[in-house]
């Protein structure tokens, strides 16, 4: 045999018995993520350049660069994210998801007439299982294409919601509201805890779904039934969600009522924990942050709404240095008017630097700390979201990094907070699972999304004219 | 005859002559904008459904309901406008688009440090007239995509600006720098008015491009230097472009320096009339708005960068009951970072809300009016453009409303400030062309514009580098 042929046999057979036994080494994965800049908001704040994740039963189980997750791993279903941003999901710390129906209803109002004009109307007239439904498909497909993979709910029919929001592949911690006035789902604080304890049973421990009770507020919500509150979040573990001092006439009742701050009156009451969510937290008094702190409550700034509604600017920077638990929110549409994280980050930065003067308060980094690892602080889930780390869930944004809006790029906590749009949010994992890929939904039908929410603003604004409130 | 062929030819000739007549009763024009929601921020705010805009040099030559519209003139061009919003091109009243190469460069700083430790010695090392070019090809691209048809300039090698800005067919009221240290373009004042002079006589008269003088600010400029600007605003009729009162320190500086606030003493030595156009305005003191109305001075508010440097709140709700012409600009996007009028309009609404503590300040609809109407009238241009009205020039978008952020509608300026986002804008109309269509930049090569400016990027890091700048 010519040598040089024997030698070249001799080597291609090598070669492939070197790549067979690579392959059947390489360990099999439900997803690789390879390629881009992975901004992983671990501990360290780690980037790791041109990296690789691999997914498998929902969560990370490797992260590193790319060709060493390449050696390790295989999988049929690979997200080339070469020249991308991947970074962990937003979470949106506060909504009313199905509230999306009434964006743009009614703005530019004070919260007290804007709610007892307008909202409370509306809910009353409209709210039904279907509406929820319809609704929290609509903001779910928002939130989706703007990168949110986790948010927390308060609102009517939270079963259906949850159920919804499970059909989405979106994570969620999701409350059933708690109001001692009569609502669309339940007239009685009784009916209303006998929903929330079946509600809760049904979904505890589902993967995505985290089932909530959720008192409204200290001010809407007797003593006894927030005791009662707390006591079955106790027997559950289901975390409380509420929203407290969001308003400083809120607080200045309160003080009159009941002598004391509403987180001081909650304190008292045995109210608070480290179950609890408070959302906005506007009016913080004397030493209720410190409370918090010691409580381990997490707290839903909203700048966005808060400024819309000018309910003022909550103390953030004090909660940071103090180092409360703080994640941001969009609240409902209707005071907002979107479920844009981008923006929330964004404003949070800009706000606080403009209210405090001082131009180097709540850096880029800061924010986008806000909405991912600190977020899942605020909603006692930092052991499994909000960072991208082996052993979490795989909740993973890749970000297109090629928009004229963000070129050319120096700081990446610069480009994502202060540059990125929610339209450049290319693709959605959660929970290991493709949700949008290349800007197209795979578990939402866009279409009928759209067309089932116009129906309802049909339907929202006949209800309204013959009450002489539509506009 | 068969009598029903012979009635057949009868109707098919009358059919076609009727046609014919019809076709030559209308009036052919360069373009037809149908269907659609037209928002004319005319003095009505008149809002017309399903209706029609007919433009011919440059201009709009009518507009109304579509039938009618269409009744009237024909066009090879047309543009359908069907279920979309029709609206005036935006106007960023106050920007410094080349610094888009800066984006992201240097953030989270006070404006003293920012600007003395990063933003000077950047721009020493690389404002080249190349620079410009690549910078202001980059951020048209953007303004265009984002629906912005004129901005108001302030920077170095203005000629080299006004060049690309006509080149990709936006209109400008472009000013070059006139300040008191040597710069990239020019090293002394009688430089700086030479360029001036040669630059304000190539573009005056052109259809797009307002040349303009800019003496950077009254802290930068001397006085003898700033009467010679106003002379030279005198003589040639060119706008003058200024920033005045941003910061407080500035206020402090010029009260100990002149015993004036800077608006008094500008007024004092005869600079401020109606040509002017000044930038920021957070500070002004005593009877300054009284003096600016009075002098028909045009201020613009720039919420987001004046937030981001923490240089404080303008008084807007202010300066629009005294019904002085205010506009909103977006400043340079090393402070932003961004050229998105979308969002300075959501947050020129916020802010002012919860900075007032009334939530009934600044409406979406006066939001609307500052980025589109009340911008013209602070650019002293209300009478060529701002609203879509016969005899105006036709700088017009159409912007999607169908995307997931939008939906439902109730009200239009809610939509457009609350709710739109940048992406959302469709094609661009300026000065009667088609700028950008369907989403596809028309004069502009995206991918060359993208690729020129990250050569920039490497350069400015190297030359950062050297000094130890980089981070």
């Amino acid at each position: 045999m010519n040598p040089f042929l024997s030698a070249f046999i001799c080597v291609t057979v090598m070669t492939t018995l070197s790549n067979v036994t690579a392959q059947t080494r390489r360990q099999p994965v439900d997803l690789l993520v390879l390629g881009g800049t992975i901004v992983t908001m671990d501990e360290t704040r780690r980037i790791i350049d041109d990296g690789g994740i691999a997914v498998s039963n929902s969560r990370i189980i490797a992260i590193g660069p790319r060709a060493e997750i390449e050696s390790r791993y295989t999988s049929r279903q690979r997200v080339n994210a070469s020249g991308k941003v991947i970074a962990p999901g937003l979470i949106n710390g506060h909504t009313h998801v199905p509230m999306v129906l009434f964006r743009g209803l009614a703005d530019d109002l004070d919260l007290q007439e804007w709610l007892t004009k307008y909202i409370f109307p509306a809910e009353a007239k409209n709210v039904t299982e279907e509406f929820v439904r319809v609704g929290a498909r609509l903001g779910l497909a928002e939130m989706i294409r703007g990168g949110t993979t986790t948010y927390c709910d308060m609102y009517y029919f939270e079963d259906a919601i949850a159920d919804e929001t499970a059909k989405a592949g979106v994570r969620g911690v999701l409350g059933e509201t708690i109001i001692d006035f009569p609502v669309a789902d339940n007239k009685t604080n009784a009916e209303g805890m006998a929903y929330v304890e079946k509600f809760v049973a049904r979904w505890k421990g589902h993967d995505l779904i985290v089932p909530a009770i959720a008192p409204h507020a200290p001010y809407t919500v007797s003593e006894e039934h927030l005791k009662a509150a707390r006591a079955f979040s106790d027997r559950t573990g289901a975390p409380i969600v509420t929203h407290i001092a969001e308003t400083k006439r809120e607080v200045d009742d309160m003080v009159k009522a009941k002598g004391a701050s509403p987180v001081a009156y909650l304190d008292r009451i045995g109210f608070l924990n480290d179950r609890v969510i408070a959302a906005h937290m506007v009016w913080p008094q004397g030493t209720d942050i410190a409370i918090l702190k010691k409580r381990g409550v997490g707290v839903v700034h909203n700048p966005q709404s808060n400024m819309k509604l000018a309910s003022g600017v909550a103390p953030v920077p004090r909660m940071l240095s103090e180092k409360l638990f703080v994640g941001l929110g969009t609240d409902g549409a209707a005071s907002n008017n979107d479920l844009n994280m981008w923006e929330e980050m964004d404003t949070v930065a800009k706000l606080h630097k403009v209210f405090t003067g001082d131009p180097k308060v709540i850096s880029a980094q800061e924010a986008f700390e806000l909405a991912t690892i600190r977020g899942a602080q605020a909603l006692h889930l930092e052991k499994e979201i909000g960072s991208l780390e082996t052993g979490k869930r795989a909740d993973v944004l890749v970000i297109d990094r090629d928009t004229l809006n963000q070129i050319p790029l120096y700081n990446i906590y610069s480009d994502l907070v202060y540059a990125t749009k929610a339209a450049d949010v290319e693709t959605v994992i959660i929970n290991g699972r493709l949700i949008m890929r290349n800007r197209r939904l795979l578990t939402l039908n866009e279409t009928s999304v759209k067309a089932d929410a116009r129906i309802f603003r049909d339907k929202i604004l006949r209800s309204l004219s013959t009450t002489g409130l539509a506009k």
